[in-house]
């Protein structure tokens, strides 16, 4: 099999970048210098530099609320990488046209689950070993820039997947545990991101209060307890607690113009538990 | 009239991003991604993501003292909506050339103002209310990514204003009082804006300051009166207060490689007065 | 001579941005539209807006190892400039192909040595002095947007450097001391740059590690002592403290999934002093 006869055309491309490297330092900026040298071409779009240092499931969950919005025809770059020069793979994966560079810890299983299931694309994924597409010089603390980076700007420039390494069936996965049914009907999720105003977004989907009446469902957390679903923070008072559905459809608590996260104290991982799921269950039982 | 007919010729467009949805988050990726979906071509400039928290005056602010400075063939998008989700329309807006899209909750009324002044052109403006340029599932709590991203990056296609929705006369402004004449030829205004170095940014124009005497001129601000108007921040001693005109030409009060703000324990909405604006009126009253 | 004449053919550039403004204001926003105004074909890359406020070393630390990372045929504008308005000389430079614009206060310095040094080309500056290729108006608190942007876009249209001021022999330079030989065998260098991971780097460079043995090297900072050069992060265990040779081949201190410079209570200026560099020595004194 010849060489040149595996590239595609050069087209366009699109590269996402998510990462926790922070916009104070020069991370990102040598990141974006070693993709536009060698695809000077591809346009870099941002999705966040702000994830909290080392915090995987945040980046994870944050790329996968922004991957079904983009293109299909991008490439997503996220690097959050505690495990960096250890023994981690780095790899790459495609779903359908849509291609991943990440360490295999994990960051970028929530996207690659959430586009498998909206597109029902098949997976592929290698292990990035050939370091003919890396800088030629790697260092032992910022893969992003000399792996990840040169990896996904010749992938831009129609390298194919199969050509950057050996092909991997299994990848790390996050391993949450999914929201859990409880005695009389309630379903207990957990808190799974709290974003830059202190809203708690949890794992718990909005089909799963379909039958509930948003009057009376009763929402748990924290210590407090939140009963009917609102519909916009505008719903209530300045300050007041709320529940409603998120912008990526899962129940959500939130304060009004507030922090709902600080005043009730919560983090990422604590219960939510729901109530007043199924009213005709509780009719029955009476 | 035929609907094809309105468009006018596709062209490349930036749209500008102004918003307080901070870094931190995948809400301005997602933003980013729609507009990408829907116009490849538009370029995406940030003006700012980290306005304070729901501060419509500041986003304002900023934004009127960006777009002057950008092309005329540009879509600006300013999403700072504490009323996500409620009664408050989604607008587009026309002055000349440049398009502005947003809430109609004043966050843009300073720019337009501005490009109003500036060009001698009239507004035009339309409730957003055609769902067909839109995403096809509006959140009731991310209309940036849902409602605001996509109809601007259909304007960046050509789409013209009028099929967005019908036309509006009236905006929400913000309603900042002008500065006050006071006995004794003194001026009042107040702090408009609090920049990431402290300073102090006011609404008294030079123009006011015109007839003073730079020497003599007294700035009371947080307890503090201030002498003179300096010409840079080099003018006077490292941890010095100082008067000078700003870069968007009005009085500012700074503290030379400090913190303005912080030292007078000052912010938004606090009165400046100036007096000995006009020293000739001074002489006479002798 | 033709002024035409000089200009080169327009090409697509690309415009780095290195600068102390933060992103919460609009001042970044205001520079992207003064140069897409003059250069809409220019393709504005950021490095960084979040060099501490003033803080000239960081961001000439941060640009000299981001501008080795990119295409040569850049245009670097980097804007730290606590004297604007004063008597410091805004200037332009150009090492090969590549191109900086900045305030004469040493932000650049080592940005071009580095490039020199890789690239063996001679440097040339010119002062900023015709206002030919400014803003109109130019403020005395914001050359960033009034000389800075206009400047470099500009030069993204091929104007060239000599038409824009009188040639410069001299910059301004850091005039960091290097490291230091002390009895002993013994190297004092210094702390150099925090990053936001509290990581500490340093002036020493690899290759005057080159004869130490990994396992004996002894680091002391901040009142600590570490034995042993690591390969990685990974390589302890978290919250641990470990030296080893950073992503631009110096000697590191970090913590694993910690903040060094908040353990060791430590900052930029700090000494380092390294011993056990040179074994052979070592055994030579017994």
């Amino acid at each position: 099999m010849m060489y040149g006869g595996l590239y595609s055309n050069p087209v366009p491309r699109f590269i996402t970048l998510t990462t926790d490297f922070g916009l104070q330092d020069a991370f990102v900026g040598a990141m974006r210098g070693v993709i536009l040298t060698i695809a000077p071409q591809a346009r870099i779009i941002d999705i966040t530099h702000e994830i909290r240092a080392h915090r995987i499931a945040d980046a994870a969950y944050a790329l996968a609320s922004a991957v079904p919005f983009f293109p299909p025809e991008c490439i997503h770059v996220c690097v959050v990488d505690p495990g960096v020069g250890s023994g981690r793979r780095p790899i790459a994966a495609a779903v359908g046209e849509t291609l991943f560079v990440a360490p295999d810890n994990g960051v970028i299983s929530l996207a690659l689950e959430a586009l498998q299931a909206a597109t029902g694309a098949s997976r592929h994924a290698v292990h990035l070993d050939n370091p003919q597409y890396w800088l030629a010089r790697v260092s032992n603390t910022f893969h992003g820039r000399d792996i990840f980076a040169p990896v996904a700007a010749h992938l831009a420039n129609g390298v194919p997947l199969q050509v950057l390494g050996p092909p991997l069936d299994r990848l790390v996965t996050l391993g949450h545990p999914p929201p859990e049914s409880m005695p009389g009907g309630r379903l207990q999720g957990h808190i799974v991101y709290v974003d830059r105003f202190g809203n708690l977004l949890t794992d718990i989907a909005q089909a799963a209060l379909a039958r509930a009446d948003p009057q009376s469902i009763r929402i748990e957390v924290g210590g407090s307890t939140l009963v009917g679903l609102n519909r916009s923070y505008a719903d209530v008072e300045q300050g007041d607690l709320l529940a409603l559905i998120s912008s990526n459809w899962h129940l959500e608590v939130a304060m009004r113009e507030g922090d709902a996260a600080r005043a009730l104290q919560v983090r990422v991982g604590d219960p939510v538990i729901v109530s007043g799921l199924d009213p005709a269950h509780r009719e029955a039982r009476k």
